[in-house]
This record gives structure tokens, sequence and C-alpha cells, in this order.
């Protein structure tokens, strides 16, 4: 049996019975989350994620700059952090590279790096740097939750119950328009032309909120704070598609969830560009780096409103969590409550490919 | 400019001066010593360490076992932490694999890392799995110091004075002089045959501890706490080589090192297969994760005594700490007290090759 028979999930669950160890009093979550966590001293927990890119395969420099690249590998991480409910403090940089890249190449890569740590407050403390014939970016953060009181504040993905609610931090689709203008803006530019200097005029001029949206993603920390403090304690981050991402909830959480696809909140920008099919790239397009929160409705609520009063954007409700007819199952409606017929994919390594 | 121009180091001089953020009153150690380290809460320290292994650059499937190879790369990374006078506790593992890897390579490799992470009891917690065209290993993990009193209990390399004494916890170039019995084992082997099942019987017989030392490091968790404990502020491992981490401890602190050749301890195996050339793997070789300790003689003896008293290998005193005559020099000196032209080589990434 070779990884492509298994696929990335099945692969994570079969290394995760090789590694199992005894349960320490002080581990919170092993693997399976979008961060592992534990209570280094009571009343404090510390939540750690890492995340690896491959040139060709997580990224292209066709289509990102350096220092682009920089912003969005660490902003997937702090995304992962704040899926958690947590404050990112502390990240490790991992650089594979070959030793003919141009230093100034390496130094805006860690630019951007550099401007997403200030933005979010995470110090750049560490890593390690290689010789290597590919290019690999490996981050790890490191993140602190919020005082832990009576229930450890933290945002898991297999809290989800029957009855709740399920909110998005903002719209869908975005990245994966931002992508696709990009790509389409290569295609019509001529070989060996300097991509840097030229791309952004010849995309079209409403399109800049969707290739923002796909090179320099926002993670939602903030919001993950407000929904801790507002009591949720269910959240995923969206890396893989609004569909695979809940699945993931409710496969951990068994529990089927129901998403209206008229709620959906959508870049005007997207459906504009794409018409229809803007829908299915917030369905499953990923690398949102929105939040999926999961709770009871008047808790989201409240997390809204702390986010409206700090001039955040609000939430959104999209659907319900519904007991389990099926493992993890995730149905869209459509405006009349007719259930679509849409895949649930995603992002998956070793057996996908992006939409 | 070009990454190979600057080597290693330089390089990373270089990003450090482009991530650099706003001192924070809670980070001790940033980019530079063996791990990055903070004050979660007064009175604890945490460090973290990452590393990044890629196939055909830091390991060769031909000479070594998936299995191994899962040691090797926590082993490395507990390491770091054992240098910093903590306690590992838990590690994050990144996987950039091809797909059509065999699944049984793959749980063989997580086999090796669970079976160093019991040992040492440093918990894997989570990670990252991804498609990659070639084989990168990224592991982190993250350790506590002793509890903090007066003085902040960690041992860094930046903290070596005129006078003191360094001390290792091993013999050296164990490492550098197994990898060349497996290379030259490999030469003699028809192609195709299978390496795991015959490798064992065509090497010397007394070579397994130097195999041993290349492929299953042991990582001197409690020689670094027994360190600490002693008074001991200043430590780093041998990964790149005795001179090389030696020069990282002068140039760090400003100091200039002498050695002793002829009490630098070695492997007798390494003797008598390489004779002469035993002493230039053990200046040069690298990865044999013992600690160099440098401190006061008589903390350095206490510890040693604390060590013997568990039943661990004592203390070896190889030289002393002068004043910096130059740039953070290490001389070696053979046993008539004789100036060694000795190149104070050890691994570079871009720019070296090992011996």
């Amino acid at each position: 049996m070779r990884v492509r028979d298994l696929g990335e999930f099945k692969l994570i669950d079969r290394l995760e019975a090789v590694v199992r160890l005894p349960a320490s009093s002080r581990l919170i979550l092993g693997i399976g989350d979008d961060a592992a966590a534990w209570e280094p001293e009571p009343g404090t927990v510390t939540v750690a994620t890492t995340d690896c890119l491959i040139e060709g395969v997580h990224f292209d420099l066709a289509t990102t700059s350096w220092t682009d690249l920089g912003w969005k590998v660490l902003a997937e991480n702090l995304s992962d952090v704040a899926a958690m409910g947590c404050r990112p403090r502390y990240a490790l940089i991992g650089l594979a590279i070959s030793n003919d890249r141009a230093l100034v190449d390496v130094e805006s890569l860690y630019r951007g790096l550099a401007e997403c740590g200030a933005e979010y407050e995470c110090a750049i403390v560490g890593g390690d740097t290689v010789a290597s014939p590919i290019l690999a970016l490996h981050v790890t953060v490191v993140g602190e939750s919020l005082p832990a009181r009576e229930e450890t504040p933290l945002l898991r993905r297999s809290t989800a119950q029957s009855g709740d609610s399920i909110a998005v931090t903002g719209p869908l689709g975005g990245s994966a328009a931002g992508l696709r203008l990009l790509q389409q803006g290569l295609r019509r530019e001529a070989p060996g032309m300097n991509r840097e200097a030229t791309r952004p005029w010849r995309l079209p001029p409403h399109a800049s909120p969707l290739i923002e949206a796909h090179l320099r993603p926002r993670p939602r920390v903030s919001a993950g704070l407000a929904l801790v403090e507002a009591g949720i304690r269910c959240a995923i981050d969206v890396s893989d598609g609004l569909l695979a991402d809940l699945g993931h909830i409710c496969e951990r959480s068994n529990v089927d969830a129901e998403i209206d696809l008229a709620r959906v909140p959508l870049y005007p920008q997207a459906e504009r560009e794409f018409g229809l099919e803007a829908a299915t790239l917030a369905l499953s397009g990923g690398e949102d780096y929105e939040l999926i929160a999961v709770g009871l409705h008047g808790r989201l609520a409240q997390a809204s409103d702390a986010l409206s009063r700090r001039g955040e954007p609000a939430l959104t409700i999209i659907g319900s969590i519904v007991a389990a007819s099926n493992q993890g199952a995730v149905r869209v409606r459509d405006a009349k409550g007719q259930l679509l017929n849409v895949e649930q994919a995603g992002y998956e390594h070793f057996v996908a490919v992006r939409p």
C-alpha cells in the first residue's frame, strides 16, 4: 500500500496510532485538531501548530511574490492558532532552499514573515535554514489561551452539538477566485516577462480584494478570542474549503451539518467575475482562513456584537448542526430548502487536486 | 548575491536583522542559540527549537533505515533542548513526502519517532503531512526549564568567560566514523541488494558502537539538566563538529578557546578503524550530539559527580576559555603543548561539504 492509497486524513489517523503515547495529565489535545494544546501550569493553556509549504505544491512563485509568500505562510499558522481561540506569540521558521537563490529574494521572504508577525504581534524567535534542491517552508507557531477559569478556553473540532448554529467570520471563496485570476493573468502574459512589475495592471480593476484574499490572507485572531470569550468552544479555520473543514468538525463531533447556501457570504467581486461559480468556490475553494464557529445561537450573537463594537466584521449564521444520520455529513440546501447535490470536496494531500 | 555567497551562519545573521521585532519583556532568547526561550509565567522558561532534514542533504536511505531516521530526526531536536539545559516535552512533526512511498516505510519512520519520544518522555502531539517531490522532515520540539529561582536556568552560547573550563559529555567522532563505515559497506554491496537485511553482517564486528552513534544518537538531556543544576550557564551540542560548535560559543561570548587534543575523548573503535584520523573526526565530524559545557571547573566537577551518581557518563575536561585574541578563535594543542594547524571546519549549509 502506498501513501496515495490512503490520502492525507487516513494517513494521519494511521500515524497517530503509531506515535500514541501514554496520556499525560497536562496534555489537552494531541494530533487531530488545528493545534496541539497543553497546560504548562494550571490556569494557562499553550497551543502549537506547524505547516509545511512546498514550491509547486502549495505555492507558485509565478503567482506570488516572495514577500507575499512570507506573509501567507505565517498567516496560515496564525489562522490555526486563531481557530483554537488563542493568541499567537512565537514563530519558528524552517527554510529549505537551494544555494543559488538570490539573497534579495530570501530577504523579501523574511520581510513578509516579519510584516505578518508585526501585524499579529507574533515574534519570529528562531528556525533553521538548510540547503535543499526544492524550496520548502516550514512554520511553527506557539500561542496562548486566554486565562483559564472553570472550563478550558479553547475552540476545538470535537465539541459541536445537535441544535448548535454554524457561523463564519467573513466571506468565502475569495482566495480561490483570486488564484484563478492570477492564473488567467499569467496565461495572458508573454513568457519571460517581469511578472512582478506587470501583474497588477493586467488584472481586472475590481479583482484586487480577491487577489488580496489569496496572497495576503488575514487570520481571524481577534474573532477567535471573541468566540472563546462569548463561551463558544467549537471552531475550525477554512483552509481546505468550507465543506471539507466543516466536515472535519462533523466527523470529530459525530454530528451532521446543514448549510443554507443563500446565507453563505460571498465576495461581490467573485460573483461579478465568476457568476454562479462563486458559490462553488465558497464551498470548496479553501485557503480563506475565515473561522467556522459552532455553538448556541445566543453566544454566537454575543461574539458577533463584541466584534462589531471593535470595528471588526460581524459573524454570519449559515446553517445548523443536526444529529448524525451519516458519518459527519455536510448537506447544502438552496434558497427553497432543496438539498443540493454537492460533492464534499476540499483539498486533501496525496489524493485531490485543487479546483 | 546568492545564498551560497554568504553561507548558513551569515545568512542567519542577515535574516535575523530582517525579522527583528521590538524586544518583549517575556522573550529571553531569540534567533542565534540552540533554541528560542521565553517566560510564559514568571518562574518557568519555555524553549522551542526546530530542524529541517532533506533527503540527499541530511540523510540517505541507503545508509539509514526509516526507523533509525525517525529516531535521529527527533534526537537532533531533543539535543538542542538538552543544550539549553531543559527537558523536552512536546514534538510536532512535519512530513513532506511523495505519494508513491510505501505506507509501511512511513509507519516505520513514525515508529522511530515514537521510540525516541518514549525514551526521552517527549510526546508527539501534532504536525503536518504534505505531498512533495522530495522527502523533507521537519521537527519542532518545545521544552521546559527547571523551575527558575534567582537566575534564568538556561545553558546559552553567549556566557563563556575567560578562565572557564571546557568539558564534553562523552566521546566524539563516533558518528562521522560510523557514517564512513556505512558508506564503505555500501560500496562493497552489489546494487539492488536488500540493504536493510544484509547491512549488519557486512560491517566489521567492532563497528557497532560507531554505527549506533551515527544512526541512533542519544541526546544528553539528563546531562544538560545536571549542568544547570550545578550552576553552569553555557553549553552547545555538537552537531556541526567540536571546533565549529565551540567556535559558535566563542563568537557569541567574545572569547577564544584552547583545546588539548590528547584530552578529547575518542571512540576506541574509531581509533582501531581509522588510526590518527579518529582525532580529526572528533574535531570536525559533527552529529555527535554530546554537549560542550563551559564554566567554572568546580561546577563542572559537581555536575560530573551528579551524573556519575546517576550511572551516567562523567564529564571530560578538554580545555579552557581564554581572553579573545581573535574573533572567537578555537586553538588546538598537541600533547607537548604545540599549537596544531587545524582548520576550524565543521558543517555549514550552503558552503561546506561533510568530511
